[in-house]
Parts: C-alpha cells; structure tokens; sequence
C-alpha cells in the first residue's frame, strides 16, 4: 500500500499528538518526570493561566495519562497532586528525543538547560531508533523502510542481516 | 539546583515544541518522511486548509526543518515541493516515539495502521532511551536522574558502571 492511500485516522503519530500534542501537555508532562506534583508549583513553573493547567490536567487524566490523589499538610486544607501512570510514563522516549533534538538544533545555550544522566554511570541518555535484532546499532530513517511508504518494500521478517 | 529553579525558556524540549508542538507541524513532518513531497499531496492527506498547511511550512522553513525547491512537469505549472533537512530529519526518534507511544497506548486496530521496520532485518523498530555507555540497555525514567531533579543526585560522568 502506498503511504498516500493509508487512512491518516488510523495513524498513531496522529492518535498520540490527539492528546500530546495539545498546547502546554508535553511541558505538564515533562514538569511530573521532573518531580514537581503540585498544582500551584506546575502553573508557576510552566506559566500558564489556572484554566488553563485544570483543563490540560484534566484531558490528560481523562486520557489516562495522568492521576490524582488528594493530600493534607498540617494546617492547610486538601490539595491534589498529580502524578504519570504508567501510561504516561511510557511518554519517556518522546520527551527525552524532543530533549535531545532541542538540545542540538535549539538551545539558546549550549547543551541546554538541564540533562538527563544515567544513574549508574553519569552519561547523558539519547532516545534512538533501534530494532530488537540489532539493539546497538543507531538507525535513521534511510536505515528503515515503512509499510506504507513510497517504495513500499516488501519485508520478509527475520531473513536476518549480517551487514551491521 | 533544583527543577522549580531552572529558568523554563532555557529548556530544550520547550524550545523543540515552540516549533514542532504547533498543531500540524508533526503531521506534516510525518508525510515527508513518509515520502510525500508536494504541497496538494501533503493538504490531502493530512486534511487541512491550504492556507495553515501554507503558514505551518513557512515555520518549519523559517526554522529550517524543511526546504524547498522548484519542479515542474511537462505541461504543468511551476510547483514547489518541500524536502526534511538535516535538522528535519533528526527528529526522526520523535516521529518514532510517538509512533511506538500511539501503537501501544492508542491504536484503532492493534498494531496501527503503518509500521517501520528496520531495511536490513525486517523488524520494527522502536524509540528507546539509552547512554552511549550502555548502548543495548533500554533505559527508563527509573534508571536516569536529571541535573535538576527533586533530588539532584551530584553525578561524577564517567565512573563507570557494573551493575548493569
């Protein structure tokens, strides 16, 4: 099948930005794998409008991406934090890849902001794109081939390669 | 330091949205990698208007994601076609990660409806964190620690690591 005769509704890309791809939603996101749980904190940080933040909150809860539990300090009244699910901690790689492109193509200083180390050994992570037979070799686009592409070539899987 | 400090408009992954997190803007990097070039192809396809498909390419050109060059076939007008650049096509990890994010978290039918599968091999390929030190070692948020996380964890780089 050729790319152009696909039914974009059924596209992924497309079904993942439906909900990531909302203004503001991949910063809420990268603000809870950063640590910051707070209503209050999330909105000061990001800089947006309340309305705003509630109902990104809520679209991604809605979504499953995204839950809430109430919590108390001594003398405050109840609050609610926000926490990823699994679900939306699969997001990782999207935001560790829009990281690393920024970070190549875009920071206003060099390497940027912040990092993202490994733990065990302080290098700084990359999100690339691997198969499962060849998990060290980087691959880029021409490595790669769709089902749907231009040249929609036919793939016999698992005919193996010896030539990476 | 940690994340609550750190300036916002340094962070990379926001620097990546203000261009590729306009709405549209990944759809129409999804067509050009998926081969399709011309400016009523791409329209089409994705469904919008000529108009914000015209503003979202002038971005992505202001921005150099995309370039442009002249073509024109027997009989026809002068058209425009729209290549990724260098920049453009690095942020091949990000249209993967959505890809794998949406397959496993959004999909229609199972499994979406394109895949991309590694030339050599035939296998799908997939987004995945890793250090240049560990190479095979998919990563997640667990095993990583940022400069200026809640915890901030000082990290020496390169004090190796056998535990993985």
């Amino acid at each position: 099948m050729r790319w152009l005769e696909v039914d974009t509704r059924n596209c992924s890309v497309q079904a993942a930005l439906d909900i990531v791809g909302q203004k503001w939603s991949l910063l809420i996101v990268r603000e809870l794998f950063n640590g910051v749980h707070r209503f209050d904190e999330i909105q000061q940080h990001i800089g947006i409008s309340e309305a705003v933040l509630a109902r990104r909150l809520r679209e991604l809860r809605d979504a499953d991406l995204v839950e809430s539990r109430e919590y108390r300090e001594p003398g405050s009244r109840t609050r609610r934090e926000y926490r990823l699910t699994a679900s939306g901690l699969d997001l990782f790689p999207v935001v560790i890849a829009l990281l690393n492109w920024g970070d190549k193509h875009r920071a206003p200083n060099a390497g940027g902001s912040w990092q993202v180390r490994h733990r065990e050994c302080g290098e700084q992570v990359a999100a690339v794109v691997t198969c499962p037979a060849h998990p060290a070799t980087p691959l880029d686009h021409r490595h790669t081939v769709t089902n749907a592409g231009p040249d929609a070539i036919a793939i016999t899987p698992g005919h193996g390669s010896e030539a990476d």
